[in-house]
């Protein structure tokens, strides 16, 4: 990356619902200068050009990336992991690699292992949605939402600021994390929820008569199971990626779980009460 | 309920949400003549009033159902079940009583057992918020919404007609279930994403750290939380009136958990994608 403030030519691999939102709202606000998007599907590809997401696709990663001044990367973890490899044996000197992925501790570390240290920022905005592809993408995405910066053990200074200032141009608030500490708190607070309508939405499935089911089901069991239409290969990556801290978070629910169903089984109303009133007050610090 | 139509006095027992929008909805389509809400929180009385729901109140329910035509419980259903004896002492013969809670069997069951089958029919409208009162209800709530109804061995076929039209009249669809036909699919659609809602929210409350987890937190945790501000009173009872069905629904989701928690913990992509696919199966059924 330059030193002029907007990189030249910016490589974004992965034009789905997070890199193509990222790239139209670059772009929108100026804070882009000319962008590849590059895929392996030529559908999504035409999408995004046609959108005016990007300025130019290629399906190859390597040669797009060689005169690079920005790589992102917006793609599902391991993915990612791949990608790293890939940018480390191409992109110029001073070139700025970043990613979008939801798991930050695999490709902080990766990079530095990749010698990419000190001119690699981890970003995760905290935004999204159950729709997936270049189709879905909204420049107002980033809106008003966290995005979180973590850096690697040898991230220059002056690269963190570039990554964050890219990410509050586009109306996001920037806070930085250690990158395992972001780990272990996404999966509480969106792993875990994901696994669990996963799991509730497997249960609905297996009822035993689903149209029945779906007569009389409502809002609370929509909302509840709307994650579920989430795409499995990136959340397969996700689980992966972080599966220590997944299963630390997933203990803690089926611990809670089990007291609960203990209590209905017995007709505790005390015990219930205190399950409930307990996630009452998380929903009321959410709402806050 | 006299043979006219339209019900020339109706005490409805809870003027909560549902209570509250059912009054208002039939009052508006001119199904209810005179409205009598009854409770025990004059506070809530006094909103039902202001705002038009009923044209009348009462606390004092045995007081009140005397000279009904039609009584309605909308209360949590163990209230309902000690309310069910109390009209059961004091209606004229001609009297016809439903009621609205989330469990029919024990209302069935109960209402026959007090001599009371002939003239009850259950109604469960699937419709509802995590709202609570007089001051959230709606008069559209109902509309192009499920209701079940629900017969007892005794119920006359006219009495499950002239509780038909009322809820066809404010605009919701009516399906005729067995209670326990009706208590076991609703264990399932209901009752356990909202068991799972609690428990997903009583984990986070546990959080190390619940204002960082409030930040880093996503539209996907509110959504699959969402139920969780539901009322803790109403879902005890509910747990304890259904609980046999409850539990089938509860140890069919812990088999599953168990199975997507055994994947992420062996980083087996096939098994996770099994219960991912099947979750986003369930969903595309509940969206058609």
């Amino acid at each position: 990356m330059s030193t002029a403030s907007v990189p030249a030519r910016t490589v974004i691999c992965g034009v789905g619902l997070i890199g193509g939102s990222f790239a139209a709202a670059a772009k929108r606000s100026a804070a882009l200068g000319h962008v590849v998007g590059v895929g392996r599907s030529s559908a999504n590809l035409d999408v995004a050009r046609d959108r005016g997401l990007v300025d130019e696709t290629a399906t190859d990663a390597a040669a797009a990336m060689r005169d690079a001044d920005l790589v992102v990367l917006a793609v599902p973890v391991e993915t990612g992991l791949d990608l790293l490899a890939v940018a480390a044996g191409v992109v110029p000197p001073d070139c700025v690699v970043t990613d979008v992925c939801s798991v930050k501790q695999p490709m902080c570390e990766r990079a530095a292992a990749l010698g990419l240290g000190a001119r690699f920022v981890g970003a995760h905005p905290i935004a999204g949605s159950e729709r997936a592809g270049a189709a879905a993408a909204d420049p107002d995405l980033f809106v008003d939402r966290v995005t979180v910066i973590t850096r690697t053990s040898a991230t220059e200074a002056d690269t963190v600021e570039r990554v964050a200032d890219l990410w509050r141009s586009i109306g996001s608030h920037v806070v930085e994390l250690e990158a395992a500490a972001h780990d272990r708190v996404m999966a509480m607070t969106s792993h875990l929820p994901q696994m669990v309508a996963f799991a509730l939405g497997a249960t609905i499935d297996a009822a035993p008569d689903p149209e029945l089911a779906r007569v009389l089901s409502g809002a609370g069991l929509r909302d509840t199971t709307r994650l579920a239409a989430s795409d499995p290969a990136m959340w397969t990556s996700i689980a992966r990626s972080n599966a220590a801290h997944i299963l630390e978070a997933m203990d803690v629910f089926g611990a809670v779980w089990s007291e609960l169903r203990a209590a209905v089984a017995a007709g505790d109303v005390g015990a219930m009460v205190c399950v409930m009133e307990a996630a009452r007050r998380a929903r009321e610090t959410l709402e806050s």
